[in-house]
């Protein structure tokens, strides 16, 4: 399988990590959903992500759910795994348990109290360090959640100082000018070399991400097809006719993105489709009340309607019943 | 004029408060751009909150805006002040000020490490005694910016507790079921009184807010005609014409709620709509850039195009150029 | 082995974690610490909290680690665990497996978003829902760490509901007027059932502490005879000569009172006493420099000097060069 | 009156701002104050800190609270006004304000989301700006109160590139290190400029800042004559009797660094003193309640003992009964 690298680009869904109605890893439907996220077309596959509860998983858990997926998908599609850890060892071991199973890279995000730009760049730095020569890292960058800022500058100096950094995550809000900051160093030559942008929070601003030099988004949302549409149309200049598709979906993305609730909204949503068995999310953790489940029906039902009026030609995925 | 009460409902606007280029009080604008928002049809308008950058105006600039405004609006529309500050005197200066000069009422945040319910309590305990018993007050719950947070529980007990406190804008983010939460604690009898809940954060889930009890909106908006319109159908009992138009509004409301920019974003679109003579915000304040400006324009078209196929029979409030 | 209950008085330390110079468990260290801690007549222990690194173990280590405490300490003082995790199940798992082998409870902080007192509340019904009728948990109050903030009220009232609930330990700060709260709810009626407050922060106002009703310390200290001498003098009404002690301490108390450097100052006390073998902690961690080192050895020197003025006849524990 | 350069150095003291028992201004108090900290042999003044309770002041008694301090003080020390405010132009009324009635200069800290090294020196570069090339700044850097982080790259940057900023308030926690840095800059010709670095939180860390380089303290604090003879005595060479004479004070500087309640302990020692009328403050402000006055009262017995056995030679300022 290839590495992941700077020429990144679609949409990587950020999974949920599929448990049964009692709380158990359900394999079954870990093969499904990547079954899923393939017939989707995602153009990769990122798990253990915040999305992915991993905090929530034990490490054996951990490290059977990426022998799982990458068995399951084998050379498919490109998979990157989250590794980040409260400790460098752990994340080492979790990373070169990955790798050597056919990872196509792995996923950092800044933990602890990170503050200043020194700082920032003293833990990347470790962090690099720690994972060697030869893993790729796509840097997760959400101050929402890690409370760890990059300046514009500080994003371009870690990616000129750290040739196994590959992918931006980017997740700032707002951020529109980070990505133009970021993609013009490279027009200007103040970073020779061309980095992978790819967009997170559900993609909330895609269409403006886009304009301004993104690649593509890596989120999870309960409806991969349509982003990898949208993306593609993009690419393909049919930029009016991505964004009338992205309008169409703009409720539902919105919606997703409610900080904890979004999880069980995602889950929910990929359990109506089918492609997991059980909405379930460990505790502590989110679940859906009957309100919320009408209110997600009655957007979807919308979501339904607005797609044909769009005429859009994506394939019916499945949906079950509440 | 009447006080404002429970029964508040419809769209509230929050207004910029208009500058010179050099970044004078500009009262020319602020007569204009009250009259907009008489034009656009909006039940009540609530000056000096955040988006009015209040924290950036004298004491002497904030008494004589207030003056101005009372005076230009009249009893045309409920006028709501915004009165947080960091000392009680001063708060309590600034609301007998507006209530003076024919304010419907006052506007009052958490201020300060305020981490428990018995201290969130015991603030607006202060508060209410401070204003006395003739000042009708809103409760602005507005957590991702001031690091307040009330459950739905201590919002009912506040709510039961102090009778002049009479509407709750609401901007927890999540926060539907909060709303749920608050309105049903008037059917099951826990709270005697009804309150008024009117959401912010620019409307950015609005139709699931009224669908659970929400009585319209109070934030800042470049389109007010279109949330008020949005509101009055839903009312009206034409709920799915109301989230029509909503959905049509949607990429705006999204792109104007970038928190910080978003002043920027929304002082440009009044000035373009001829509301006020300059976009400027105080220092430290944002300004927008070209893309920036590119990237409103575009959503702004997009905007006209889809109340078009909507055909929305709106007044074609005027747009100046660039 | 007894379990922990509302009788848990004195000191109970919170221990390093040791490890070699490579980083590994440091088995032989593990039990010369817990021979150390004994010595200095600790009246209980609690391992695996935040000054343990907990969070840089892997499972296995964490398990391991228990073991390894256990055995050596046997029945001599009760031994608590840190179970706390963003899991609920894997914070089960650590807890039965620890009271399997002779543990005399755990400990268990808030994590996550928990902001309102019924966010919390909801937690801690969970949690200790999780860990079942057995096991009897120590309450971790450390709001400058996780931001979780319990007010008095709320503390009563989830010892009142929770009888597995014992301890709490307690480290808000400033947080005197707490103490005087819960432990006036018992006087008061409040509260029927009495519990143990037991102090963290480093003891920085223990003597305030105690004089407001705390039943002593539970926190790491590279002096542990020292506040294990103070406590006792204390509740021996020898209030004045506890005070005097303390304040012969304050100093290096205060000093080791650095958020993140703390851990490595405590470690190299412990390493310089003999009681573990290498000061090393994990990646991403704290190390001591030059300055740090020299520091150190002033404040120590000094402690030792004012110990001899006091005439303290605490055995003269072994202390190793730098 | 000379202005602040970099070569200040001894004690700054911040004093509280004097009101009656019902919340004016006190006027009469003020005056005795600064007598009394003039009495106290201090090197300067700083008013208008957060200590000064600035943002519960009308701008109109801020401005008279400059004059009246700067007529009473004269040139017999310099007074330092801190002047940081939500707007620029509000910052800059003040600033020239207080320097056209003979201040030496303004303090200023960070306002606002300021995350990244680029934030940080984008707003002090606008700040500086601002108040032009005659007014000499101090930067004030307290993260744990604004959440805004300096790196020492960061402020060497800042000092090198801002010819106005004169003197460093170091208030990060913890700092040690920083101060080094910042400090050793200068010796390897990193940045070329001396400046002055003079450290708050009460001194908690006081003799430990002093070796790293630190010119001494600008803090409030209830004892001003026992910091003015601490570092005199350090730079006078007589280090050892200077840390005797820190540990005596050390309990009764750790118990005022409370935040919030530390006001309330120093307004009341400040009024035990004779200093100040009352020990009021401002609402939302702290308050003493009985526990808390028989505890500050243990402590100040506890401190005449400590001074006596070291045979201090202070002068016996007045102390008034409770």
């Amino acid at each position: 399988m290839p590495l992941i690298d700077e020429s990144a680009r679609g949409f990587y869904v950020i999974p949920a990590t599929p448990f049964t109605d009692d709380g158990a890893m359900d394999w079954t439907s870990t093969d499904r959903l990547m079954d899923f996220y393939l017939d989707c077309g995602c153009d990769g596959i990122t798990i253990l992500g915040m999305m992915g509860e991993a905090q929530k998983l034990s490490q054996e858990e951990s490290a059977g759910f990426v022998a799982r997926v990458l068995k399951r998908v084998g050379t498919r599609t490109p998979v990157v795994v989250g590794v980040t850890s409260a400790g460098f060892s752990l994340m080492g071991d979790l990373a070169r348990h990955s790798m050597d199973l056919g990872a196509a890279g792995v996923m950092v995000a800044g933990v602890g109290a990170l503050r200043t730009d020194d700082q920032i760049h003293g833990y990347f730095e470790s962090v690099v360090k720690e994972l060697g020569p030869e893993i790729p890292v796509v840097l997760q960058d959400f101050p929402q959640v890690n409370n760890v800022y990059l300046s514009p500058n500080l994003v371009n100096q870690l990616f000129a100082d750290f040739v196994t950094l590959r992918v931006l995550k980017h997740e700032e809000m707002p951020g529109l000018r980070k990505i133009s900051k970021v993609r013009g160093a490279e027009a200007s030559g103040t970073r020779k070399r061309r980095i992978s942008i790819l967009v997170g929070n559900g993609g909330q601003h895609l269409m403006q991400e886009l304009a301004r030099g993104a690649d593509g988004a890596m989120t999870g949302f309960g409806f991969p097809e349509g982003l990898v549409e949208i993306i593609r149309r993009w690419f393909a200049g049919d930029k009016e006719s991505a964004e009338d598709l992205y309008d169409a979906y703009l409720p539902v993305i919105r919606h997703e993105n409610q900080i904890g609730l979004g999880l069980a909204l995602r889950k929910e949503t990929l359990r109506r489709r089918g492609a997991i068995a059980s909405a379930r999310a460990r505790a502590p953790g989110p679940s859906l009340d009957a309100d919320d489940h009408a209110e997600l029906t009655h957007l979807l039902d919308r979501l339904e309607r607005a797609k044909a009026r769009l005429g859009i030609a994506l394939p019916p995925l499945r949906m079950a019943g509440e």
